[in-house]
């Protein structure tokens, strides 16, 4: 049986108690988060944060690509979140490889060159790259200087959430 | 109080019963899914798989744009896992507005012009779409053949997943 056929499987039991077909699109708390994609972060679970709180924006590294800006744009113009929340974490994957090497891995495994991603966002230093992530927001010119831009980074050790100062 | 300060007082609640720090950084299941940012998705809820389980990248839409090929590269290639799961739900927000609207608005409501992003990836029919975004992961170039990528869509109102076949 695939991992997709068991979460089929326990949708099914999931159904059974489902008790939020009330909530509205907009996140009630206004809030949207920006995290990475790795498996040991459950955001609604270190952040008390519930379903229907909060939009969760998520990729490798948890980075400000210009697709995480599309989203936070269309979180707040559209569906009114007035406050965004970086998440790094301790031990990520993408402090372990370079961009240059996993290009020219692709490259020999596939023989194909020069796709998109031309980049991976490989960084080497967790809380200069938290920094650089919140500044491309900030000062995105179509992101309300209004909106409060915080970032932290989370412990996957010990389940701690720390705020890198800007 | 922001809700960043709330997220953060939360989670000191939540270090004191942490029990995770043994987890390891390749997902235990070897799945990505990826997802819309959607407040009302949990997707660790809805699909039964529990922290270190899953990769989990989430964006407006559960649109694979590159910046989703990117994580999932990352995901296989760095991290192991070999099957993939693509996440779109009812009611989304994306079917709600149009491209060029809210670049018009953008523009207009901050004076800056031409910036990017430049598209916004809205879509007009949810099945139709969620097979778009399968066949954007499966034809990618550097994505092996033998990963299966499969679509659900999450219903809001009742908590069901459905498999859009392909």
């Amino acid at each position: 049986m695939s991992t997709t056929d068991e979460v089929l499987s326990a949708n099914e039991e999931y159904v059974r108690n489902f008790k939020l077909g009330s909530l509205r699109i907009p996140p009630a708390r206004h809030l949207a988060i920006v995290a990475c994609m790795d498996a040991r972060l459950t955001v609604e679970h270190f952040s008390g944060l519930k379903t229907g709180d909060a939009h969760i924006i998520r990729n490798a590294g948890g980075v400000v690509t210009d697709d995480v800006i599309r989203s936070l744009l269309i979180s707040h113009y559209l569906l009114g979140t007035n406050e965004w929340l970086i998440v790094e974490h301790t031990d990520c994957g993408m402090l372990t490889f370079k961009d240059e090497d996993l290009l020219a891995r692709l490259e020999k495994e596939t023989g194909a060159m020069a796709h998109a991603p031309s980049h991976f966002h490989t960084f080497s230093d967790l809380e200069t790259n938290l920094r650089r992530q919140i500044a491309k927001v900030r000062s995105h010119p179509w992101v309300p200087k209004e909106i409060p831009v915080r970032g932290l980074i989370y412990d996957v050790s010990t389940g701690s959430s720390n705020e890198v100062k800007t």
